[in-house]
C-alpha cells in the first residue's frame, strides 16, 4: 500500500510464511488455505493491529500470532463470501477465487479450516499469558461471529433490493467491515495493556476508520468503474443501498472527510503520551486509496 | 437414546436452551442457529463429555460450556456437510436441512457463526481457569481444524469413486468423526486434571468409541431404514468405500466386536478407581443403535 505500513506487512508476511499449515491427514486443504492466505492480501488489519502496538511501545512480536489469526478470519470470510451462493465471484484480487481452483467443497472446508485454525494459533503464542489469551479469543470471537462480522453479512444479504436508511446502512458496516477492524485496534490494547482512557479513544478512533473504509469502498466502486470504463457499478447491479445512494457522491465525500477529522481529533487526544503519526498516516491512507 | 445418557441430555438440553443467541444486530441468522441446534440431535457427544466428567467424579457443570461448544461445532459440520455443494441432502434427523429451510447462503454463515460461538462460549465460561480455557480451546481447534474434522471431511471427498484401503478408511474415521468424540473424553479428563494413566487409557478408550460409532454407521447405513434413521442410504449411491464394502457384512461385525472387547478392556484398567458402568453402557449402545 505504502511506505508506512510496508515495514508492517513484511514483517507480517515473513511470520506467516513460518505458520505450520500441515497436517498429517495429508490433503490438499492446506494447500487450498495456503492460496488465499497469499492472495495478494493488502494486510490492512494486521498491519493495523502491529502498528497500534509500536504506537503503544510494545514489542511488536507480541501481537504477531493474533494479527495471523486476525487475518485468517478474514481470509475465510472472503473465501465464503466469494462462493456461488454468496456473491458468485470468479476473481479477487486479481486472481480467481478459491472455489474456482479448489471447487466449492474445499473452498467451503477451506474456509472453515482457517476459521478454526485462527483460534488455535492464539492459543499456542508461546509471548502471550492465559488471561490474555482468553480475552483475544473471546474479542476476536464476538468481532467475528453472530454479534459481528457474520451479524454484518446477513443484514447486508437481508438488506438487497430494499430501500435501507442511513442508520441501517450504517449498521451493516459496522458490523460486516468495521468489528474486524475495530478488534486489530483493541486487540492491540489488550495485548499492551493499555489504560481505560487510551482504550476509550483508540476504540472510538477505530469505529471511525472503519467508516473511513467502507465509505471509501463505495466511492471507488463507483468512481473506479465509472471513470475508467463507464460500467455500471457492481453494488448498484446487486441493488445495493450505499452511502453514495443515500447521500449523493458529493455529500459521500463531504462524509469521509468529517470522519477522517474525528479519527485525526481523537488520536491527537493521545498525542502527548504517543507517537500517532502512523496511526495518522494509515488513515490518511485509507481515505485516499485507490482501491 | 436411551435412559442411561438421558439424564444427561435432559440437563444438558435445558442448559443449551439458557444459552442466549441474539444479538444487537438482529437477523434472521439466530432462527437458524438455534434450528439446527435443536434439530433432534442425538447429544451423544456433549453426553459423553458428561459422563466421563460424572465418573471423574467431577461437577459436571464444569463441562457444561465445553459441551454446548462440542455440540455446536458437530452442529456446524453437519449444515455445511448438508449444503448442495457438499453432500447435498434435504433430510437430517428427519426434518428439513438448514439449507432447505434458510437458504444456502444463510445456511453457510449459520455454521460459520456455530464455530465461532464454540469458541466465545469456552471464553466466557465461569468455572474454569484461564489456563484451563487455553487448553480446552487448544484441543478443540485441533479436533475440529484441519488437523482434525476438517481434515478428514476432507480425505472422505477426495476418496470418493476410488477404491482405498482399509488404512485409509481407518484414517478417514479417525479425523472425519473420531476427532470429536475423543475431544468429548479427553476434555473431561483436562476439566477433571487426571493422572496421565487415566488419560492414556480413556484417550485409547475414546478412539475405540470412535471407530465403534463409525463402523455402526456403516452397518446402519445398508441395514437401517429411514424411519429410525431419518436419511436415506447414501453410501452406495455415494460411491463410497465403506467397513462392509472392503471387509464383508460378517467380518464388519467381527470388527465391531472386536473394537467393544477392546473398549471394555481398557475401562476395566480403571474400574478399581472409578464406576465405569455408565462408560460401558453407552458403548454399547452406540454399537447396538438402530439411529
Amino acid at each position: 500500500m505504502n511506505q508506512i505500513i510496508n515495514k508492517y506487512v513484511e514483517q507480517f508476511n515473513a511470520s506467516l510464511k513460518e505458520t505450520e499449515l500441515t497436517s498429517v491427514v495429508d490433503t490438499q486443504l492446506e494447500e487450498s488455505m495456503h492460496y488465499s492466505l497469499f492472495a495478494n492480501g493488502k494486510r490492512i488489519r494486521p498491519s493495523l493491529l502491529l502498528m497500534t502496538l509500536s504506537m503503544l511501545n510494545t514489542d511488536i512480536e507480541n501481537g504477531m500470532e493474533t494479527a495471523k489469526a486476525l487475518e485468517m478470519i478474514h481470509t475465510y470470510s472472503l473465501i465464503h463470501d466469494d462462493l456461488p451462493a454468496m456473491d458468485n465471484d470468479d476473481f479477487r484480487r486479481g486472481i480467481k477465487t478459491n472455489h474456482k481452483v479448489y471447487g466449492d467443497a474445499t473452498a467451503i472446508l477451506a474456509g472453515d479450516a482457517l476459521l478454526t485454525k485462527a483460534f488455535e494459533l492464539i492459543t499456542k503464542d508461546n509471548k502471550l499469558s492465559a488471561e490474555d489469551k482468553v480475552k483475544l479469543i473471546r474479542l476476536l470471537s464476538e468481532s467475528a461471529g453472530h454479534h459481528g462480522m457474520v451479524g454484518g453479512q446477513v443484514l447486508d444479504m437481508n438488506s438487497e433490493n430494499k430501500d435501507i436508511t442511513l442508520d441501517t446502512l450504517r449498521k451493516i458496516h459496522r458490523y460486516k467491515t468495521g468489528a474486524l477492524i475495530r478488534f486489530a485496534i483493541i486487540a492491540a490494547c489488550t495485548i499492551a495493556k493499555v489504560d481505560s482512557k487510551t482504550f476509550l479513544l483508540l476504540d472510538s478512533f477505530s469505529q471511525q476508520l472503519g467508516l473511513i473504509f467502507q465509505i471509501k469502498d463505495d466511492l471507488l466502486d463507483i468512481e473506479g468503474d465509472f471513470d475508467k470504463t463507464g460500467k455500471i457499478a457492481s453494488d448498484e447491479t446487486n441493488n445495493k443501498s450505499t452511502y453514495i445512494s443515500l447521500l449523493g457522491k458529493a455529500n459521500t465525500k463531504i462524509a469521509l472527510e468529517q470522519h477522517v477529522n474525528q479519527a485525526n481529533y481523537l488520536l491527537e487526544q493521545l498525542q502527548d503520551k504517543y507517537n500517532i503519526e502512523e496511526l495518522k498516516a494509515i488513515t490518511k491512507l485509507v481515505a485516499n486509496r485507490e482501491n
